[in-house]
């Protein structure tokens, strides 16, 4: 099976890109020069996408093309070139909401599934950097900013009905790379699939015990059936640490082309999710000159203020602007009013925290037994090590998806991830 | 403001059908002899619409046009014609799912937004045969086919994910029809509103106090927002019985025309919210020669053998046709996972139950305090006895929505409609 190509497309390659920008304003400007003193590598590491930074005598730009297929598996797995599409869309609207917290759009061109954007440097990948030990005091922030923003404004607390029905409808086309999202975390890792790998033998035991736990797999549907039914908001989709750019000073949310209209704990929880992954890899990661005992409570600790900054900011975006046709205003006028809608508000952020707390769990089990691992524990090289940090993942991960209510405030989760790690 | 009319739209009149349907072989093969020997009657009751019943001969057929405004109103308030568009499809969808509970489509007309359709007769409105206390032996067994069929059928439990987002997005436009219930049902009701009305001066402290009552308030905007973001079916979206044309052998769903991909709890509140409103009206109806008691027994049971029966029928089809993305069959294989599905399978029905008492109770409100009421109350000519009547409603409603929790079972819900009835 393959999809069809539209007329005029043609994937690119490091010898065709500097043709191609040669034709674009936006480009020239950028680059400098002439198109023949431009450089081009193609530098896409991610699963599915080619990703080009072309440099000149003056900046760079990105070019990130689709292609009609899972590049990680080839052409055996098509999937179609619409997402650049809906990458584009989510995009606009991430510029829109949340300025300077994501790349800048030059170009956009549908037929060749293809996005021009800002070059960001000397940003790395926060995945490798939290790897390194390296702290970004403003990570939290940003996050939290980038979240709120998205999803307040997105939601039904800010958008009237008619507009957000046109949103839905405008990424429900987005099916192909929902239903990656729905086998390889809802579904492949709580049953026998070609796909899973795990640290074996070592995990073996614990990979069999998760495909035959009723609890579990109950829990785990239930968050995919809220991932196939809830549409909250615009939801990134994919919003791990490695769909994040940084440097100490800056964050940048890049690639959503997973965005559609779903649940936001999804959102929050692969958030929380990445960061309770990398606490419990730096055992594997710490020798005796580097212990990285001060590195672990970082991480905790930005973890947690990552949903209260997330919660604080999006209260008050509500309290602000509550505009949506959810709880309308003249519902809860006067004094009493005021007070019944705050305490709906914080009731409304606990059942988001549990929510989160769901898909974190979904996230973290995912990364362990399913197909696509962080390198966060890929790169501890001893296995029987990392195959120890594993399994405190998915010890914590078990306690978060069928113990959920028991978390009832983001410590709790950091206090028992704490505690896993110290037995 | 009004809306565009789309060039060849036309309001048809009694005087205009004939030549209209002349021109169609599944009216002229119904109706039989020549259009001059048709006879027209415009029978619209309902608030929004045009409906012709046409007669020849042979046979008769129905002709329903939408109009680019609220009836009801007037051009004040107007609606767009693509309500004809959503019904058409929605109509489809239950003759597929649910063939003989519903009329067949004989012609669709987008540009005239109009729909001819099978003329149902001796049928008559369910509400006008339930206050004159009529039986109808097989209706609880109809209605729950019906929403077992179509709700079960169009949810993630049947269906691909990829076949449900296009779904959904195939209603998303549908949004005007969703803003009337998001007003008139979810909203109106709790504020001073130009169009609620009540009877007056005997309900005035009761609408008062339900504009005061904040835990009413909060529980209500949870419904509505249930209602604008869980896309877990496909609901009829106003199934009362005004939308249900019957004899005591059966029973036909009609006017679908506020469809959408909605939570399935709307629907089946609907039809348990109409009749509670019935059972708390008999009293209004009831003389010395006539004092309806075994009627009342009649309208709980049937109440009761709704949701049984449509919790069974839905039960059944998930055991048997569960190949939807949601619960996928090979995590729960084996004998141990047939029975944690099974489990779940209730608590999914529990969680549901929950859901439908909550829109049942926002159901039963609005049509004591909103713009749009029943003739089970609306007939009651005395208005002491009505009142007393509707305060029974208001007073079993706010129950429901509030201590929703609290009825864990269908005969909980008959049991208090009884207690209360009996005070």
């Amino acid at each position: 099976m393959s999809l069809p190509i539209p007329d005029g497309y043609r994937p690119l390659t490091e010898d065709t890109v500097s043709d191609y920008l040669a034709d674009l304003d936006c480009a020239r400007d950028v680059l400098g020069g002439t198109p023949q003193a431009w450089n081009v590598r193609e530098v896409g590491d991610g699963n599915l996408n080619l990703v080009f930074i072309a440099e000149g005598p003056t900046g760079g730009t990105i070019v990130k093309q689709a292609l009609p297929y899972v590049r990680l598996v080839g052409e055996s797995w098509p999937l179609p070139l619409s997402r650049a599409h809906f990458e584009h869309l989510a995009l606009a609207e991430h510029n829109r909401l949340a300025p300077g917290l994501v790349p800048a759009i030059k170009h956009y061109d549908e037929r060749m599934a293809l996005i021009v954007m800002e070059y960001l440097t000397p940003h790395i990948i926060m995945r490798q950097g939290m790897i390194k030990a390296v702290e970004y005091p403003h990570f939290a922030d940003h996050i939290s900013t980038f979240m709120a923003q998205t999803l307040f404004f997105t939601s039904d607390l800010a958008l009237t009905a008619a507009d957000k029905k046109e949103r839905i409808a405008a990424f429900c086309g987005n099916h192909a790379l929902c239903k990656i999202t729905e086998d390889l975390i809802f579904t492949d890792p709580y049953r026998i699939a070609e796909l899973n790998n795990w640290t074996s033998p070592q995990l073996d035991d614990m990979a069999e015990a998760f495909r035959q736990d009723g609890d579990l797999k109950v829990a785990v549907s239930r968050l995919k059936l809220k991932f196939l039914t809830e549409t909250q908001a615009l939801l990134h989709g994919d919003l791990h640490t490695g769909s994040l750019m940084v440097t100490p000073q800056e964050t940048k949310v890049i690639d959503p082309e997973f965005a559609f209209y779903g649940p936001m704990g999804f959102d929050i929880g692969a958030v929380l999710a990445n960061l309770l992954i990398n606490y419990f890899s730096q055992d594997g990661h710490a020798t005796a000159d580097d212990p990285r005992d001060t590195y672990h409570d970082w991480v905790l600790t930005s973890m947690e203020a990552v949903w209260r900054q997330f919660s604080n900011k999006f209260l008050d975006l509500w309290r602000q602007n509550g505009t949506g046709d959810a709880y309308p205003a003249d519902l809860f006028s006067g004094a009493e009013g005021a007070r019944q809608l705050e305490a709906e508000r914080h009731a409304y952020m606990d059942r988001l925290l549990q929510d989160s707390i769901g898909f974190c769990a979904a996230k973290m089990i995912r990364r362990v037994l399913g197909l696509a691992h962080n390198i966060d524990l890929e790169w501890i090289e001893d296995a029987d090590t990392r195959a120890a940090c594993e399994r405190r993942v998915l010890t914590l991960a078990r306690s978060l998806m069928v113990d959920t209510q028991n978390y009832a405030s983001i410590e709790a989760v950091s206090a028992m991830a704490w505690k896993i790690r110290d037995q």
